[in-house]
């Protein structure tokens, strides 16, 4: 079996990242997302291991100092988000190709300890259409709604750090985009060496 | 409109890669086979500038000397075959993702000369099989089918010189790899350097 790739999906807030994965896990069943780790308390429906590994801030800080984190992002007045390396690597060990939906900043951390993680980035149309989906939510007031639009811009900048970029316009057509890139990266020569020395059968 | 692709598809003889092209090129609009030079005379139905272009021996050596092939082989006793620059820059420029099905050795000098070639091997699900699609097609006596199977192993293992290994096991999962691999390339960031400005939208 061969192990399991890790892929990194970013794009801005309400690109519809969340959709879109969601899809393609359903068509998928190698696919698993990444489960972080927070010290934020649970919600209701959440589960232990499933949505998050809830932690404590003292465990959050010791699993930083011990660099078992992938990525992690400290906000110590209001939560904190890593993700663990050690869950990353049982998943992969296992064959599972593992989704991390991280920011841009989390992604460039990710790529230097992994640099044969897969990177993707999802943006929208177009930003007034990121704006239309965003007003669409109606979960926010103008400043909130103003605050990610202008974080999307900075995120977009940096379009150029990922391998793959695909546009969310027609939902199908971005599944159908992801899943082109996942199975052309399985696909690839230096993943598959057992099967070449076996297709060669010996002679 | 994004400058065109180019795709070398190389395999052993026997393991249907014109059958996996065709298949491929009958979903996509986008994709041409190069059309070569050759110095031997047309076949009954073979038509200039689609089949072959038809050129002397003169007109070979001559481009040789003015470096016009991508790549070629001479072989003055038979027939020499080439892949002339200029038709391959066209089909490009014009938006064309253009696919070479050329062997090893003629593989690895376009990698040269176009280190953004594309490189898909394509193999039989094992030597054996092979064994039997040559046999099946029963156009040829033991001695040259013999050769055929030592140039299989020899083309076999250099598939790490490749980017894809696709095995064409079952008809519709290697035109579907192939499919995956031909969009993945056409989602790379670095090919959409025009489309991620324009997302922006000047913001």
């Amino acid at each position: 079996m061969n192990r399991g790739m890790l892929i990194i999906v970013s794009g801005p807030s309400g690109v519809g990242k969340g959709t879109v994965c969601n899809a393609l896990f359903a068509q998928d069943a190698k696919l698993t997302f990444s489960v972080s780790a927070t010290t934020r308390a649970p919600r209701p429906g959440e589960k232990e291991g499933v949505s998050y590994f809830f932690i404590s801030d003292a465990e959050f800080q010791r699993m930083v100092e011990q660099d078992a984190f992938l990525e992690y992002a400290c906000n110590f007045n209001t939560s904190s988000y890593g993700t663990p390396k050690a869950y990353v690597e049982k998943m992969r060990d296992a064959g599972k190709d593992v989704v991390l939906d991280i920011d841009v900043k989390g992604a460039a951390n990710v790529k230097k300890v992994c640099p044969d993680a897969i990177t993707i980035f999802i943006a929208p149309p177009s930003m007034d259409a990121l704006e239309s989906r965003l007003r669409g939510r109606a979960t926010e007031n103008e400043e909130a709604l103003q605050k990610r639009l202008r974080e999307a811009v900075i995120e977009m900048d940096r379009i150029d750090e990922y391998e793959y970029l695909v546009v969310n316009d027609v939902l199908q057509t971005a599944v159908g985009d992801m899943h082109s890139i996942i199975n052309a990266e399985r696909l690839r020569t230096f993943r598959n060496v057992s099967l070449f020395n076996q297709l060669r059968g010996g002679r």
